[in-house]
């Protein structure tokens, strides 16, 4: 069973007023880059993996999906997804990534929006991903970029430098983030292109996000960005 | 044209002491690694990219190449790579990444050690690479890793830690090595697998070279190496 902060209580109340909370998709900055990796959704079946308060499976829904899948962990989250309006072709449930099972054949499109990088048997799920997508299907997801995971130190020094170090050495990361211990699992970027690669996907696109110079121009705080990768965005395909 | 820091004298002084000068590919560390991502030799036709003293067109031959044409802008490296046997069926030619011609459809590996991360229209060499491959043919390669590559300050800061900043300001590296002022590419990892994606290869493999155990044991040194990679190696087969 994996670890279930997003139900914690101080966690649930501090990752409810972020932005990409608050806002949905409009406040996520790296949701521009992350749709224009989407293939056309109109008609497809849609597996939205860690799909937290449903942004993203309503969005599918909106652009005209057929039927979204909505897996997540966390109660409280499931909780907060289904208040905010019911559709009978979106299915919100309640289940571990590390061993959900999936239809095979079943879906067009696998969607991830920042959950990957806290499964520990990456490649177990890539597998089990694979089956449930029918031929030809797609695999669009963020993770935090292992960059931004490694550091044992992981803040800025001197300003503007990111302190890296253990990036060879994969493995829990745990950090304090609105709650103590967060566990994370440190996969170089090789290392999660090559499970993607074994478990049948052809990879279309890698994009290290780093924000626009609009949008630093709109939230300059957004320039540190630039020093180091916070995500990274990846594209692929099932033969 | 290319800077050519090869041809300086004092540049080629200090390089040709390098363990990876002296011994050849033995002297890599990462050798193994990369010999793993190889295609079978026997019968292949061979491209290496920035050949320089010839190490891997030899070894090709050796492993029963049937022809292997060196690529090489330095003038000092020819003569050393020509000084270390003549073989009728490997041809070293002087020309530049940037804009050297090739055959088409004429060869089934294209290798390159640590010679991509110069050249400037990488996309433009990737194109003519893919166009120089018969189909199904392959692209091997090492790279100097844009971890390694980015930092304003290149160099360890407490014992361990690697400043990283400029990740994603992509474009020219100057720093000092044998010589004053050595140009070198930054591209974010994504910039270079989008780039080969979009000169018809079909990514394969990415390993972010670390040291295995056994080599920390025999070399304690390269233990650092385990902080933040410098090397990236690459597999990639043209449709």
């Amino acid at each position: 069973m994996s670890q279930n902060i997003y139900d914690r209580d101080e966690f649930f109340a501090g990752y409810a007023q972020l932005r990409r909370s608050q806002e949905g998709l409009a406040g996520a900055p790296e949701w521009p880059s992350l749709r224009a990796l989407l293939p056309p959704l109109r008609r497809a079946r849609v597996l939205d993996l860690g799909c937290g308060f449903g942004w993203f499976s309503r969005y599918a829904r909106e652009e005209g999906a057929r039927h979204v899948l909505g897996i997540e962990l966390s109660e409280k989250m499931l909780e907060r997804a289904r208040s905010m309006g019911t559709d009978p072709a979106i299915e919100y449930r309640r289940a571990d990534l590390e061993d959900v099972a999936l239809p095979e054949g079943a879906f067009d499109l696998a969607f991830s929006s920042l959950a990957l990088h806290y499964v520990v048997d990456l490649g177990g799920l890539l597998a089990r991903v694979s089956r449930a997508l029918a031929p030809g299907g797609s695999l669009v997801v963020s993770m935090e970029h292992p960059i931004f995971m490694a550091p044992s130190r992981p803040g800025w020094v001197a300003g503007n430098v990111w302190p890296l170090d253990g990036y060879c050495r994969e493995g829990e990361r745990v950090t304090d983030w609105f709650t103590k211990g967060v566990v994370k699992q440190h996969r170089m970027l090789g290392t999660t292109l090559n499970l993607m690669m074994r478990a049948g996907f052809r990879l279309a696109h890698l994009e290290e996000w780093a924000p626009t110079a609009a949008q630093i121009a709109a939230e300059p705080v957004l320039g540190k960005e630039l020093e180091r990768p916070m995500f990274m965005l990846i594209s692929a395909r099932k033969d």
